[in-house]
């Protein structure tokens, strides 16, 4: 897909979008886009947080609408290319042409781990318009090596040009990442990719051990913005890159001035990703955000510590839409630690 | 040194003190220590961030004195072990003997990589009293695995029952990390330790990377406070640690309360470590934090960007004391670039 040893995607402009609610202006991504053009940045993706389509009540209305930010952000890129990314059931393959038609040079796909059969329209509609198609893996922690290189296969079978393993919720460990990208890249004929979160403090290390295993395309975000405690910090990344020897385009300071003289000024300093107890149990338990703000509340209701009750669920592998479960397992914890009585007499 | 598989070292109320320019009260100094001896932290090092002695017009003076520290903390530690700092050149070794009779349970005897032979009577002194004497072997970076060796070695000889390679710029990469710890472990009949900065975002993942090689004692700070862009994050540590299935004494769940609840209430906003472009480039240059305003001039007089000065500086393997030669560098440099005519004429 390049000449370099390792594609970098930027992902300020769709991951990073989760950070600020979704509210990027379409002015703002224009200008974050024209600095990371400068900076020869491989790829820049533009999208809402969750996708095209990811505009909603569900979700979180974004500032502008994909067309909007794309008619702004187009523009401004010229050897760098303009990815935009689908979530299959939130974005429709009518999405991908609009997205194609006002200048997206590449798609990518995003599954749950274990659902890449969802996918196969979305890889068609990109590879019949004759574009790039990239499949992403979300919440792979979810799921053995095994079965990620058997639903990277599905992807493959679809048309995809890589396929990515995603860290979403920051829980893979170094061997873990290696076990999963090791694989892939054994038995896939296809690029293998990696996005990483650093809820564990992990963004960068696991990036590292992704590209050992000999991953050629990876995710970051300018200042490491991002969903939870944010995804691999690019500018550190391109650095640790050059300083590793590895042959990359984008130019080390001018990604650092991307960073901290186009984004940082756009940017409450509470936007700003932390790796504070929050974004840490939940990497800790491998368990998406949403469920935060509900598990506290059913934590003091049951008078249970609301963490030991993230580890459980992480246990049980819950999904986004499963926040139902979390009253049920603090009900169970609660009666298991010999609460119950207590709890009871809250109601 | 403890039946499980790593010893931790918390070093919040000594390496931490760098990022509230020494300013930590006693009181305060007591709360977080007793919050650590609470989550049974293994170790606790407390001193001025340059260890005892450090208070100085050269290093800033500490709020109170290394005794006034010592008498605070040294209460709140039972099954804790408090530890000392010592650099010789700093520190003298009469201040060894007033820790040890203020509490203090063991030392840690610090030099620049390249000369652990300015320890021997610390170390002899240390021994003499009955404690443990851990070396660590500062900026590790700067000397080449063999070297680390040799100095280890001399640290061994002199009776240190543990050696750390301390990445004190925050640049080595895991696999110069591998290097040099592995060949430590291999080499040494005592135990190897590692201590990491955050400077490339591998605070984590180096402290990994010793581990899979050996090293059984590793230093970390509640939520990651220290020197330029901060230490490994302890309680994000600790979680790793658990994750990956090590044995570990200090419980997960107090740790991050210790950082919480205890901690992070005593910091303002500005004196959280970040990673941001200063402290990323200097640890992509290997360079200490003292050269980054005296580089800042000299880059402004010269019309040059300092990130070059910085790389360049760190190339020439400069140390502290020799921030001197950032004119000499800048000079040159602008004469390479052809500028010297237009800073001639700022003159």
């Amino acid at each position: 897909m390049t000449d370099a040893d390792v594609r970098l995607v930027d992902m300020t402009l769709r991951d990073g979008m989760h950070a600020v609610d979704h509210q990027f202006t379409p002015e703002e991504m224009a200008d974050v886009a024209a600095a990371l053009e400068a900076a020869e940045m491989d790829v820049v993706e533009v999208s809402h947080g969750d996708g095209m389509g990811g505009s909603s009540i569900n979700y979180g209305f974004s500032a502008a609408t994909t067309e909007e930010y794309l008619d702004a952000v187009a523009p401004e890129l010229d050897d760098t290319r303009l990815s935009v990314l689908m979530l299959p059931g939130i974005g429709t393959v009518e999405e991908i042409d609009m997205a194609i038609d006002r200048g997206a040079d590449m798609c990518r796909i995003a599954t749950h781990v274990t659902e890449a059969d969802i996918s196969e329209d979305h890889f068609t509609k990109v590879k019949d318009r004759g574009l790039e198609a990239n499949g992403l893996l979300m919440l792979s922690h979810m799921a053995e090596p095994e079965r990620v290189l058997e639903e990277a296969q599905l992807m493959e079978e679809y048309g995809a040009d890589a396929v990515y393993v995603m860290d979403s919720a920051g829980a893979l460990l170094p061997q873990d990442v290696r076990d999963r990208v090791g694989l892939l890249t054994e038995e896939l004929d296809i690029e293998v990719g990696f996005h990483a979160h650093n809820n564990l403090g992990l963004g960068i290390g696991n990036t590292l051990a992704a590209l050992d295993e000999g991953a050629t395309t990876v995710d970051g975000c300018l200042r490491g913005l991002g969903a939870g405690s944010g995804n691999a910090q690019i500018e550190v990344l391109v650095g640790v890159l050059e300083k590793a020897g590895y042959d990359i385009n984008p130019d080390f300071f001018g990604v650092m001035d991307a960073a901290e003289d186009v984004l940082v000024p756009m940017i409450n300093d509470d936007e700003m990703p932390e790796l504070d107890n929050d974004s840490l149990i939940l990497g800790y338990a491998g368990v998406y955000s949403s469920f935060l703000r509900h598990t506290r509340r059913a934590a003091e209701k049951y008078d249970l510590d609301p963490r030991e009750i993230l580890i459980e669920l992480g246990d049980m592998e819950v999904v986004g839409g499963q926040e139902d479960l979390i009253t049920d397992v603090a009900s169970r914890l609660a009666d298991e630690s010999g609460a119950a009585a207590e709890a009871a007499g809250d109601d």
